[in-house]
């Protein structure tokens, strides 16, 4: 006997079947006693054919009216899993973002939640009632609706299961759970019973794609225990939580990320405030620099290495080659073809052996190492990109059977 | 300089090319000095194609999950026109029914506009801005969403006009303004200049479809001016006003409906409350009695004869047959292949041979009347179907040059 928050994407609710499969789902969860909060995404294509008729209006749409044009995709998504419910005896009803209480700020298209203001839905839950909620939508101070933008279902569901406390929030998904490797890729990867906020974030910004990142952050920080959980085949999936038990597993998971590119500034003066000069104009124009390494100075000069996202790498390179002149720099060079592999675990770092075991994965498949980064809870290596398949087998190997 | 209301439907703003074009004419009304409170349906088959997968889910839906799932089509309209209206220049914003302060009663499907507050719509205008109003829908006392059913934007473009003391609200249409008679079948009818709003009325209800009843009674109650308009040819269409100027013209329009039976109930007592009982049967089941005809009582029987929608007819016919005892009566007879063929025109009473006029010309086609009904403003005759459109012809040929 519990409250229950169940979020389901867009793939999970595409038509009718599909619809009905997910009603089964809640209703078997609330016939086991429990209370039920579905949170869920627009159907399948529905959100890209949105975005088609206003690519067809303009190219430069205004972000208010982009909200209220994406916004009706889970509004039709909540009404007709509503209408499955009720048609399969569930009482149910459907609740927009904004009747929900979602109240967000001003930033149309990837607005952040303020507040939670629970009243109706607590209201429609008393009433013995399904509440069907759209996700990934609010309202601002102006009564304008907005949109959380990328990952922004998951962040409702975990900011409702955070507002009403609830039990667990199982978070509905096409894998059966989080795993140590990519399944399709390396068969032997196997299920995780159980991970920690942490170990989850690193994997997840690590380029393992099961959940959005701003929602775990959103649990940690409100401690709502997740589940990541498979809505073709519902078996219990990976319960994702502060702390896990002791498991003989050190290492939760190898990941890859083939979104970086490595730049490397040659020669910059071997004087105090050159790094700082260098990643501020990068974080102004909003790049994310990842790794960082620097060479030893020589000759008064040093050479600074460090990864951008592939997709930014380009226009990091010109931005600092169009200010050359504020640190004096050399040439400045460019990798697109390398990838990031890491291993994630909480605790590894107080285990000897960890990275020399990794290290030693990857010497015997004879895998050159560029830079290496490490954490309390991961270590990532980049490599030539072509490495990176067999890299993640040979690691997985080592480390998990 | 003033205020106009201007509304378009489905078919208006169905495409990108139709969005613009609807654009353009706001445009063009705001250059020329106007406030600007654009009233918007869905696009298309916008609504049908909801109604298809709400069909596919059940075929009993909850009323309310409908009205929450039919009014994402106008939200979807509103985000784009505005988008359009931006594209060529022109500041606008979209508000939906719950942002424009419409508030209704409980009825889910076909809600009554109960108030409307104005204050967000005021303050945008006053921000020099086009406000696009989602028709349609509105706001119960809960905090969910209604719809105002058939003819519902027209409805709300009135209410709008009403309340913002609009000088005009145009309703736009793909004809051209309200004619004689139906222009695809009378090649000589015309298009009428100005028009009453009773006039109007009738021949809304007597299935020239280009107005909703409901608008038209509510433009006349609040005294708005409505012109009807060609989107396509955006040319001066036809005004419908309280009074009009005396026209040469007496009779305004000729007028088919051919979802017209006539039902016959033979032989029932004639004694007082026998059309109460038969009248309240039909009533209770809420089935419209047009036009009715009794004939003189013989040997202490009379028949009662009447009109339905054909639509109803079958139903009607078992209502009855199922109550016979309560009015003692014989057969019920039904005849579905009849039509009701009107004229209509302020004062036409008080100017004799309007009625004799209409029987001449339906005389010389040789066309037999089977029912004849007169008010104020129209003469209906009931005639076989098949001499329908003969019939209009010729009453036009009579009446309008």
């Amino acid at each position: 006997m519990g409250l229950i928050v169940q979020k389901f994407g867009g793939t999970s609710v595409r038509d009718r079947d599909c619809l009905f499969r997910v009603a089964r789902i809640v209703a078997d969860t609330r016939n086991a006693g429990n209370d039920v909060v579905v949170v869920v995404s627009a159907q399948g294509d529905t959100t890209d054919d949105l975005l088609v008729k206003a690519a067809e209006i303009t190219t430069d749409p205004s972000h208010r009216e982009m909200d209220m044009l994406l916004a009706t995709g889970e509004q039709i998504s909540i009404a007709l899993l509503a209408m499955a419910l009720q048609e399969i005896g569930v009482p149910s009803v459907s609740l927009t973002g904004w009747q929900a209480g979602f109240a967000t700020d001003r930033t149309y298209m990837s607005a952040r939640i303020k507040r939670l203001n629970t009243e109706r839905l607590e209201s429609e839950l008393a009433r013995n009632r399904v509440v069907v909620v759209a996700g990934f939508q609010g309202l601002n101070k102006s009564e304008d609706i907005t949109t959380l933008g990328r990952g922004g279902s998951d962040t409702s569901a975990v900011a409702l299961a955070a507002a009403l406390h609830a039990d667990r929030c199982q978070l509905f998904t096409d894998v059966e759970g989080v795993y140590t490797a990519d399944p399709r890729k390396i068969p032997k990867a196997t299920k995780l019973k159980e991970i920690t906020f942490d170990e989850m974030l690193e994997l997840a910004s690590l380029g393992a794609q099961v959940l959005n990142n701003r929602s775990v952050e959103l649990a940690k920080k409100y401690g709502v225990e997740l589940e990541v959980i498979s809505s073709l085949n519902p078996v219990p999936g990976t319960i994702v939580k502060e702390e896990t038990k002791v498991e003989g597993m050190l290492i939760k998971g190898v990941a890859k990320d083939e979104n970086v590119a490595v730049i490397s500034i040659l020669e910059v003066p071997d004087v105090p405030g050159m790094s700082f000069k260098v990643f501020s104009l990068l974080a102004q124009k909003k790049i994310n620099v990842d790794i960082i390494l620097q060479s030893s100075g020589r000759d008064g000069k040093k050479d600074l290495i460090f990864t951008v996202p592939k997709t930014e790498a380009e226009n990091a390179k010109r931005i600092l080659e169009d200010n050359k002149t504020r640190f004096n720099g050399g040439e400045v060079l460019i990798n697109k073809n390398c990838a990031k592999v890491s291993i994630v675990g909480a605790g590894m770092q107080s285990h000897s052996g960890v990275a020399s075991t990794m290290f030693e994965a990857l010497f015997g498949q004879n895998i050159n190492i560029h830079m290496i980064s490490t954490s309390e809870i991961k270590i990532s290596v980049i490599i030539d990109a072509v490495d990176a398949d067999k890299a993640v087998a040979a690691i997985h190997d080592a480390f998990i059977q």
